[in-house]
């Protein structure tokens, strides 16, 4: 029998201890014997919860018990969280978590801390929820240089953009409603700003290119600015509008940022839709492959916190293979990227002088019956020539300017 | 160095050589020692190829040389590639294979042979080229009691039908520009009649159950027979019509199958276009996932088999987890299954008697312009209850009758 404690008794952690309950027999044939959860920590004590009497308020406890050889850390944050873990692992303790943040934050320093104590650190549930996407990279995708991947990796933005595609909702409006859906929370900052996916395309970078992407120097914009119109003109291109987290190599550097992108409609990504986040693969020898499937959510997460268990009890004492050396990864600076970008004038001035600065590379998007105002699309061009033409325009916009995807 | 033989020289075979070659640097890296082709076994002789030095037409120079340790096998067929596998198992040399023949027929024999020798049989190769879908069944969904798989599994038929709804052309013309695209191979039953992706589906449900899932009992139904009209009915209702793989747990027992069916323009799989290939998922917490990419090729196959390679060297000497067993899956006769059918019948006559036989639950699907034939979508209702009333249908029907996919 393998104990395990459980770090946090919220949404994530008694997911875990439900999943492990509910699937025994398949979760304890895959790990090759029994597990149990042993000590539940929380500040809270829950007396009426059928695991009441596991719960301890205390680490040292856990700590000291040479029995428990598997840690689930599901409490978040980059305090105690990154305490605990260190603790944990030093004493050879196998640690599973769903904490990008610190995931994000601590990863080349926590899995070097596993390795020298023979011990595992593993966080599949850190990125695309219940999606298998770590242990692809890590243990599938292993023949392949991997030169790009761009993810819909945040569930609450995806919901809210998707709403207002198909509604025509604007943006608060729907917030507002997936607040109250719980499928935003009450501060949003950290979905709607892009944060969470700036976290989570870190992590993949990182894995990536086997070196440390900082999640605090990747370019990222949120979506608070999409307005409803921004969907009509997609609609009218047969596009979409989505949150991307984008990795790529760019010669010796890596391009990494977060930004709502307008995407085709024969993109793969394009149908990813509501709260399901997908992260698309591109290899130099498998080409593209894509993982669809639950960003989020109590249970698909804690199923992914439970196949990292699984993983450390097959594993123990021995370190499961993966590379993410603490070297900073050399980021390219955005200014440089070439790409193609939307944007909207008013009509008559505003067109008049997109024309003048553009040329004759912009090809025009009208809506029908609109008469204020008009979209256009340049050819691919720098990020930085973009932007200074983009503010010469200044007076005469009517709208923000949208990044596309090819 | 870990020495490697590859057992036949063709497509796949010099994709394995090729991949190992071109990411030395990635896959050595990931497989934690140098990989390197000591042998390649062909009856043939290439001269002017940069391995030709290596090519060997013996097999037990390949077998006597202990120096090997990982064999790839890239033969396809059940004979020679049968013996060459239970011999290299039994002197303890994993073996690494794309061929889904020999997995389907042999899969539990050639597991439990490699166990008995502390070495491996592994088969990512196997099914969806490129796409990791036996590793993250086998190690990623290990929390989940997987309850579905759904998968288009063969991408000749997919660029068949994708071409057809295209561009309205009939099944004939678009197979013989498949075949000499290269896309379709000369004798293309095994494709067309569904054969290839039985055999694929045969080996998921084995993995899904644990059971040993038969191919010779999955009932499989091909695509030689869908008409363009099939695909304007199709458009009509916003759905698409695919060749789909799909295991399910139903009760006790294990549903099989392979057939075209129609699919909605929501569900995931509507967007799989051309020779891509993708697999859905479905798990008792994670719910739905998809697994999408190239699923045939030469380098996206050959990166798999080297997947699996590194996976090898990195377990030497040690079995790495697969639950297959011999006893045979208890399989549903398709008989009892429910769904709800479309079907096309002649004007008049055919739609009274259609009405009369099928009662309420009927709804009309109608093309624009068409007075000579009507389509019709059935109520949920047994595969046998259906086929009875169809059969009563005959001399009025106007073309075939297509499952539904909810």
């Amino acid at each position: 029998m393998i104990k395990i404690a459980v770090l946090g008794y919220g949404t994530v952690g008694s997911g875990v201890v439900e999943v492990i309950g509910k699937n025994r027999d398949m979760v304890n044939k895959k790990a090759g014997e029994e597990l149990e959860v042993k000590y539940i920590l929380d500040l809270r004590d829950f007396p009426d919860d059928p695991y009441g009497d596991r719960v301890i308020h205390d680490f040292n406890v856990i700590l000291e018990d040479e029995e428990i050889r598997i840690v689930c850390e599901t409490m978040g944050g980059v305090g105690a969280a990154y305490q605990f873990t260190k603790q944990a692992l030093s004493a050879g303790k196998s640690v599973c978590t769903s904490n990008k943040e610190l995931v994000a934050a601590h990863g080349p320093e926590l899995l070097a801390l596993a390795k020298a104590n023979r011990c595992n650190y593993l966080f599949e549930a850190s990125v695309g929820g219940g999606i298998p996407i770590i242990r692809p990279l890590n243990y599938s995708l292993t023949a392949e240089r991997i030169e790009a991947i761009t993810g819909i990796l945040n569930g609450t933005t995806n919901y809210i953009l998707s709403k207002m595609e198909n509604e025509g909702a604007d943006y608060h409006t729907v917030l507002k409603e997936a607040q109250e859906k719980g499928y935003a929370e009450r501060n949003p900052e950290a979905d709607v700003e892009g944060h969470d996916a700036c976290r989570k395309i870190a992590i993949l970078s990182s894995l990536m290119t086997g070196k440390n992407v900082d999640s605090n120097k990747i370019y990222t914009e949120g979506i608070t600015a999409i307005e409803p119109k921004d969907f009509e003109y997609a609609r009218r291109m047969g596009m979409s509008i989505k949150l991307l987290a984008l990795s790529r190599e760019v010669g010796e550097k890596t391009l990494a940022m977060v930004s709502p992108f307008l995407i085709g409609g024969d993109h793969p990504l394009h149908m990813v839709n509501g709260v399901f986040n997908a992260v698309f693969v591109r290899g130099n020898m498998l080409g593209d492959s894509m993982y669809y499937g639950r960003g989020a959510g109590k249970l698909p997460t804690a199923s992914a916190v439970v196949s990292d268990v699984i993983d450390c009890a097959r594993h123990l004492g021995k370190v499961i293979m993966c590379f993410w050396d603490a070297e900073e990864a050399d980021l390219m600076n955005i200014d440089e990227v070439e790409r193609a970008f939307f944007f909207r004038v008013k009509a008559g001035e505003g067109e008049a002088r997109a024309r003048e600065l553009f040329g004759d590379g912009l090809r025009e998007v009208r809506l029908p019956g609109e008469t204020e105002e008009c979209g256009f699309v340049t050819q691919t061009m720098a990020e930085l020539t973009f932007a200074e033409r983009w503010e010469k325009l200044t007076g005469v916009t009517a709208g923000r300017r949208l990044r596309i995807e090819a």
